[in-house]
């Protein structure tokens, strides 16, 4: 199937690190797939450590209604560097990426896991690995609730709610079944339920009640530390796993490592309902050690940007990046330049 | 150091599944290694899920006042079978093995990973694996906080509460630190900071306390999710992992994956301040799939009694068990029947 002509409304932040240099590929690359027959408009935004350092914004009302204006947002990594302390820690993580996610309604954090021909994994026997983890991403210990009473004294008492819903529940496993029901049906939640009783059977029931929906996909059940042990034993048997937003965060960290390292790790914040734009993302982050000297591999942020337009429609456009991806990665033979790698891929997909 | 004549009382709890088999061997090579200058009094107990069908007892208060009557607690598994819908999920991990842990004020729960040579790891290059993990294990997500507000409707939220405290963090990590002194010297606080503010920076502002009674140990700090990654890519970078009791539960299952695999994994529920009996239990369950066929390897059960007998002090024993277990095991032709493991580890250390 081609894909008429279209015009595509891109924000671009690349960030902090090595943000700017694998967004730069990225663009490159989006840029040599649209060719003629997409209209791509890109605008950059200026956010991040950096930004904030020199502005004080992390992200402002009105930064934020004008990437509501766009048709997806292309991000790169935000984080200074570990040992800036005139950052407090997590600042920007919370104030500018999870607020991303939470006011975009991203409840869909879609992390595929693929180990490519060619590329080594830390696994003796990694076997076939292609899985996709469908992470919840609006909710659960993730939304910022939580307090601390008596604050450093030694009768301090630190509380972190995890808050899961029916509505925030069923949607992200919904969308994982739907994701399952095209692929090789094979759906996997992934909880605590034998300890975390309440948001586990939660979990549990919702995974039960859609299930009666998609007859053709079978599921079943581990708990996060059984996952472990398979994700690194036998990662064949994953087809599509759905979670948390914190054993999600855990889960793909873990899958990127066993697939090639997150170097290769892309990953997609997607509002389903597409009432505001999605977001898509490398896995890593900013790397600040490593900035700066073209030697990040601008893989994951590449291969997020054919996640981008496989979202907005552009399916024939997404599989050419991934194909070209493919075909990069199993021919590498030296380390190259960040740039070189983009000018490769692009080269395949024009 | 050898020790003088000492009487031990221990509980026996040998559950279900395969907790009989694998604990029949703990008890079989501790007698071996008591031989006449240990003198042992063991005790069983009935309990598990079985016995709650049979009973309605998970663990009476009956049962706890007389487990408190002993100096130490050998645990083998509890747990049915997954499809067994006659007992509440999770009811015997909560109602049994959580609340023995949570009564009995096991808060150190010490969780030892070392590759032995010759034992297969999962890992293409996995180095020298020798860490240990201290989870802490009285408080955090596992202390039942929660709760279900309109359950069963689409309106359904269902909370999970982790609670954390100053009095609770601090006697965790001391303990991690004070082990780290006695090893390589180094430890790694493992948590969330970035996303669970209030938990993380407890636990960091008191891991940056506690060092500094420890000037002999460094320190550093990883995300749960960057730990993921280090431990299939690097675990020798590992000396002490001081966490809590969720993150722990999940590293610890991936480190024991990555080191040969749970039928090795030992692990220790401690009450350091000794006003309570402390419990070793191999990490594994009950595994009622391979229950009764004497397949089952004994290794992290034995493991667990060595550190049972490290904790009461007979050093000396334990270490022989340690070394019996390391010759045993990187002399493995076959699989061996789990008697016959523990008939070669008693002759070795008698
Ligand atoms: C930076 C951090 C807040 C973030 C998360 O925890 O979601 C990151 O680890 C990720 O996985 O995208
Ligand atoms: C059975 C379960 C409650 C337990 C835990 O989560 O602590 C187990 O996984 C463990 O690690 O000992």
């Amino acid at each position: 199937m081609t894909d008429a002509l279209r015009s595509i409304d891109l924000a671009v932040i690349p960030g902090d690190g090595i943000g700017p240099e694998v967004t730069a590929e990225a663009v490159k690359v989006l840029r040599a797939v649209a060719g003629d027959d997409v209209r791509l408009t890109l605008t950059e935004y200026t956010l991040g450590a950096q930004h904030w350092l020199e502005t004080g914004e992390t992200l402002s009302d009105e930064t934020l209604g004008k990437l509501r204006g766009h048709d997806a947002i292309l991000f790169g990594a935000v984080g200074a560097a570990p040992g800036d302390t005139r950052i407090p820690s997590g600042l920007i993580e919370r104030e500018f990426l999870l607020k991303l996610r939470f006011s975009l309604d991203h409840f869909v954090n879609l992390r595929p896991s693929r180990l490519y021909p060619g590329v080594p994994s830390p696994l003796a026997a990694p076997g076939v690995i292609d899985f996709i983890v469908v992470r919840e991403g609006t909710e659960g210990p993730y939304t910022g609730n939580g307090g601390t009473l008596r604050g450093g004294t030694p009768h301090e008492v630190a509380t972190e709610v995890s808050l899961n819903t029916a509505f925030g529940v069923e949607r992200a496993v919904r969308d994982a079944f739907t994701r399952a029901s095209a692929r090789r049906r094979k759906l996997t939640l992934v909880h605590k339920h034998n300890v975390l009783v309440y948001a586990g059977h939660l979990w549990k029931r919702t995974v039960e009640a859609v299930a009666a929906e998609f007859p053709d996909v079978s599921h079943d059940y581990l708990h996060v530390d059984a996952a472990m042990i398979f994700l690194v034993t036998d990662p064949s048997r994953f087809d599509v796993i759905v979670t948390d937003n914190l054993f999600g965060d855990i889960v793909t960290d873990l899958a990127a490592a066993v697939s090639g390292g997150i170097g290769l790790a892309a990953s997609a914040n997607l509002n389903m309902e597409r009432t505001a734009p999605s977001m898509f993302e490398p896995v890593h982050g900013s790397a600040p050690d490593i900035a700066g000297r073209q030697i990040a591999d601008p893989t994951a942020a590449i291969l997020s940007a054919a996640l981008l337009l496989r979202h907005l429609g552009l399916d024939e456009h997404a599989a050419r990046i991934e194909q070209a991806v493919e075909e990069d990665i199993s021919s590498r033979t030296t380390d190259r330049r960040t740039a070189a790698v983009g000018d490769a891929i692009a080269a395949a997909v024009s």
